[in-house]
């Protein structure tokens, strides 16, 4: 591709991702992607072209937020026990997906794409990294694998109304009986 | 409708019905559509007619199967204390589910469709009239909710490798610690 056309599709995929996340803001994650399209100034051919599917374009508008809370990991696991860090997390997890149906769905569907791939990959990581945390200091139990965790708290944001009440019985689940009891 | 086109798409309805339970006991339930149709002897069109989604045909083909399975909450409410009735039942709800990921998918996008609302209500029916005994005899949380049960359940069946562990996860996570501890 000329350079020039090159940064042209950089420029409208920049343009797109904060006009999504205007527009995501405003009206919700169900937004018709039209209205996306003429807030960046683009054709509907431009925007699919970028953006094949709606969870995409909801994973490039929150790139930022999920960048955030993968990095609120390392915080929460230097200032509470292992267990209370993982569920601390799995929360604002949970206020991550809340608004974004569309992503929660793929990820229950476990679609493929290589944007939701990253976004799942960081989500997975984390969750992986603070549960490892939490089984080596023997308050969750051991069988428990990350991907599974996610699929349930995934579950949990699409009952949207009490998440907190729903990880709290996740939680008294996956906790060791021998374990540290939970601080609340 | 003249009662000749009546009875012409009553029995479409039931040959796609057949037809759909063999592909999918066959080849699963993301076969082809165009297999069923080819197996019914009628065309794309006339199974899109009375079929509008892939999960809508899932719950005609296995009608049986869910009737079935409804049926079955009497005689585990009748032979077992009431909260091991009810997971018993969520066990066969998953292996239920197992292997219909689009419905199960459906359930959790909760999408509508009179088909689809007609097994959800059923598995809400099931599921409200089990949970309900067990609340009432203390040994299940009162707080928790029969959608929410159903949503939990949902993603436990998506995971699909070891429902079990995580009904386990699920059920140490709801059950009362005055009750009577599960039998296992």
């Amino acid at each position: 591709m000329p350079s020039a056309r090159r940064a042209d599709a950089r420029r409208n995929y920049d343009i797109l991702q904060l006009a999504a996340r205007e527009v995501f803001d405003e009206q919700g994650s169900d937004a018709p992607l039209e209205d996306v399209a003429r807030r960046a100034g683009v054709g509907n051919a431009t925007l699919y072209r970028h953006f094949a599917a709606r969870h995409e374009l909801i994973v490039a508008a929150y790139a930022d937020e999920a960048h955030a809370l993968c990095a609120r990991a390392a915080t929460l696991a230097a200032d509470r026990p292992p267990a209370d860090a993982l569920f601390a997390w799995l929360h604002e997890f949970v206020d991550h997906l809340g608004p974004k149906r569309d992503l929660t769905l793929t990820l229950l569907a476990d679609r493929r794409s290589t944007l939701f791939d990253r976004w799942h990959q960081a989500m997975l990581g984390t969750t992986s990294a603070l549960l490892t945390r939490a089984q080596r200091a023997a308050t969750i139990r051991p069988d428990l694998k990350p991907a599974e965790l996610l699929l349930l708290t995934a579950a949990i944001a699409l009952t949207s109304t009490d998440a907190d009440r729903l990880l709290d019985v996740l939680r008294t689940g996956t906790v060791m009986p021998t374990g540290v009891p939970p601080a609340r």
